[in-house]
């Protein structure tokens, strides 16, 4: 089986590296912090004390970090992923980030005969924990068909999307419209408590109709309860709504509803609300409505 | 079995009432105009030249009619429903209105001696043809009730929301939602165009996710193909997000997601697309976008 | 001279009552309470017991009223304007309401053979008391000179607007554009003190250019000192801005900001800020960007 | 008098360098293409054919660029400002970046022994030409003085704004509010016209109010004859409004109408109207209102 590089073993990187393990792999696990290598090594996975370690002998090399910034330092500086590895190794970039900086990391490897793959996941932490990540994936078709048995280690759903950054480009159309929806339902739930109308009933009810989604179906406690233990953080959706604005800019898309969406996240971080539920929008709605109803 | 009179044979009020006549209901029907009684009378159903007529022998007067507008003036009127129905009578009002008019409509007829129930419905021409309506019910238990074996004519997921108006603010807040993650589609087809992604693949991906909505799922071959014929007009909907904005300020429930969605409804009908699908608010995002891809 | 019934003597109307008694006319004046009638007792003028007393001599008739219910109950009454004024009678009704609501009653009282004149005003208590303010007419040029000299009584700026409606419609359009500039710099405001930049300097900076506006440079000391008594109440710019909204679905006007404002206004009347100073527009902001400062 | 570095002589810069050499000073300038030149040797300036050979005698070096990208080009490059000027050069940034840039740019230049001011400015070419610009300057008291007959030579109202990047920010801030106060008056422009009031009557009367603003005022031609000459375009104003809006997003601060402002001019340009004069923001809500009315 091959090697891996697995690069950034955070909430999402620490289960997949794992998984990893789990699936016959070789993992060289690194991460900028020592603190999070505790169940890679328990999964029979090693730890690197530096990227250069990490990505000497790997066929594949994965990230799996925070924001460009991050995958830029990773792998552009001298110490980092294209100086050290081997030719001919393919990059798999599973951060979200821009698509147009996915677009230049391949370009950048491409000149150190690294092959990139951008392949950004959604599920949250517990489709890491369990496998079941969608991934989506944009890149070289040859390169996607390598890579996919390591996905099919990580995830249940994957796709290839297109050429470099259209993985990307998928990610942010789903944080674009995942936003709008919760937003959406936000508005709803407060819209209906102010009428006096039973929540649960109102809901099971849109539920059932055209209007029905996945929030409201699976958001639906959360809402009826005010808890709003993360799944997704609200700060995490706030930063891709960065880079849904920017690409929306960038090539020209109308995102209307998006704007006003990615504003009342902002605002949400900006009053604190970052390590919240991103469905703790509807304390934006509250906010605005004199709504008060503490949190349970 | 029970008399109807049925007010208001229109693209919905006619196959509902063709449906209890199936049921067994004597239902006598009225139009404003006389091209809408065909199928009633196909039905076994009769028709009243006036709505006193319509209503002289009827244990249930049911009226499903355009807007407030219509059925104040259907209701109030010295030919209308409470000058000429029968005391004790039972009238279901399956028209989408205000919570508020809807509540100033069971005041009124109060002084009747007549019960008021509203009851607007979810599912469309298809839903009212096949009898499986969702029903949104407003009014006193008893009441609600009484009418269930009339409802269970009409359709199939049917649930008391609780007192007067009730009915329509849950179906209110489902016309929100629906407009708003409507929009969210719509501007993610572009988002997803504009960015070189093969749409059909992108779609089923979000479909697949917390991002994932009924309107996703079947809406997506209208995307698709930009075929606009209409299972609900944007003129109906736009009427209704009147609805919702009206009650939002009413109510004190802020909707900053929804009044731009209002906004952008307005605008299609603005330009001329009120006869079109609501999908075709993405007709709209094409525009803002400079995206021209002709309609199909 | 000629006699005036004035009927509204609320903060607005009870100085222009006086203003009409200063020079000259001889001024019949009701309110629903009798609590206001002190300064018109105080300038000469009389006061009614009913409307029907107050209109029963007038040549000209002046409402100046909350809202088109107030107006309309005043107008359509068995006691009100048009079943007991003297034919032939000029009403000018100085109130703010819809554009569509001052047609109508411009129809209905034609068939009294009463003629009016919609002539809403800008310029606040300070201009009613003053004389100075801003007169927006709608209606027949001839209705309009014969008023001339009334409206000379009562602002400086006096402008025919045009048919029916059209004073209402430009009353409605000044109310549009100043709320969207009064929260353009209640957003500047807060987007200059997160940054640390002095916020008077940097307001004169603003006003010198392109930028610059009366909001700027009248409401600075506002802006500066968050002392929101009121010169013009939120609450009535909310009810303003139902108007507007209104008036704008019906023609198909687009006003994307100003929906956007017209929810942040809701926002705050039903956050209870209703009572004070629109400019608390920036009381909105602050919530939304968890930017706490204290009211002075 | 001193010698100044003037690097970049588009539209706005070579007018202003034209200003430098009749006050007095030494202008050597460059820019990228040669064909900018012609004013400046005509007016006695020399032309530089490096950054390199520019900067090399010069106390002063000022930059006028498009964005930050250029000036990061300029200022970084081994043939850039920092490795070529003089140490305790006076290095003026005049260019409209994100304060972020600024501030970056102030720290990066310390290293080199270079001081920074930020200087963006406002006025428009018209401004540029006459000597007339509002500059807004960020940067250290000192170095704000030792530049203030640089300034006086360029414009009339010069501000010391306070440390780096907040002359950025007042600029930013001012572009926020200009442009969320251009898509209101456009918004009013065509409310009033589908109303069938007479355009220029209205706008004089809400140019006496509270209302009233430069931009009514001095727009009010531009908006009557839909001539959108550019004397500030929109594609530049779109430029700026993502500085506002990141930087909004970095301070936490909420923009709820800056940002659909923001998305109105995105929209504009990806419909190829960025070239057009920013007032044209008005083509985009006779766009949204199905508003046909030809430029002229």
């Amino acid at each position: 089986m091959k090697t891996i590089a697995f690069l950034g073993l955070g909430t999402m990187g620490s289960p997949m590296a794992v998984n990893l393990c789990k699936a016959g792999y070789t993992v060289h696990g690194w991460n900028r912090s020592d603190n999070r290598t505790g169940p890679l090594l328990a999964a029979g996975g090693r730890t690197a004390a530096s990227i250069r370690e990490a990505v000497r002998d790997a066929e594949v090399v994965i990230t799996m970090l925070p924001d460009a910034p991050q995958v830029e330092e990773v792998a552009y500086g001298p110490e980092g992923i294209l100086a050290n590895a081997l030719p001919g190794v393919l990059l798999i970039d599973m951060s979200t980030i821009a698509p147009q900086s996915s677009i230049e990391l391949a370009r950048n490897a491409a000149a150190h005969d690294i092959r990139v793959l951008d392949a950004p996941v959604a599920g949250g932490e517990a489709g890491a924990v369990e496998g079941l990540l969608s991934i989506m994936v944009g890149g070289d078709a040859d390169a996607f068909e390598e890579a996919r048995p390591v996905f099919e280690a990580l995830g249940r759903t994957i796709t290839h999307c297109g050429t470099h950054g259209l993985g990307q480009t998928v990610k942010a159309a789903n944080q674009l419209v995942l936003a709008i929806n919760m937003q959406a339902c936000a508005e709803a739930v407060v819209f209906l408590e102010k009428s006096g109308v039973d929540l649960e009933t109102a809901l099971d009810i849109l539920s059932g109709g055209l209007a029905g989604s996945n929030v409201l179906t699976r958001k639906k406690i959360t809402f009826l309860n005010r808890d709003y233990t993360p799944s997704f953080k609200m700060g995490l959706h706030h930063k891709d709504m960065g880079i849904v604005t920017d690409t929306a800019r960038a090539i020209g898309a109308a995102i209307p509803l998006g704007s006003v969406a990615a504003q009342l996240m902002a605002s949400a971080v900006a009053r604190g609300d970052g390590g919240l539920d991103h469905s703790a929008l509807l304390r934006g709605v509250e906010l605005l409505s004199g709504h008060g109803r503490p949190q349970e």
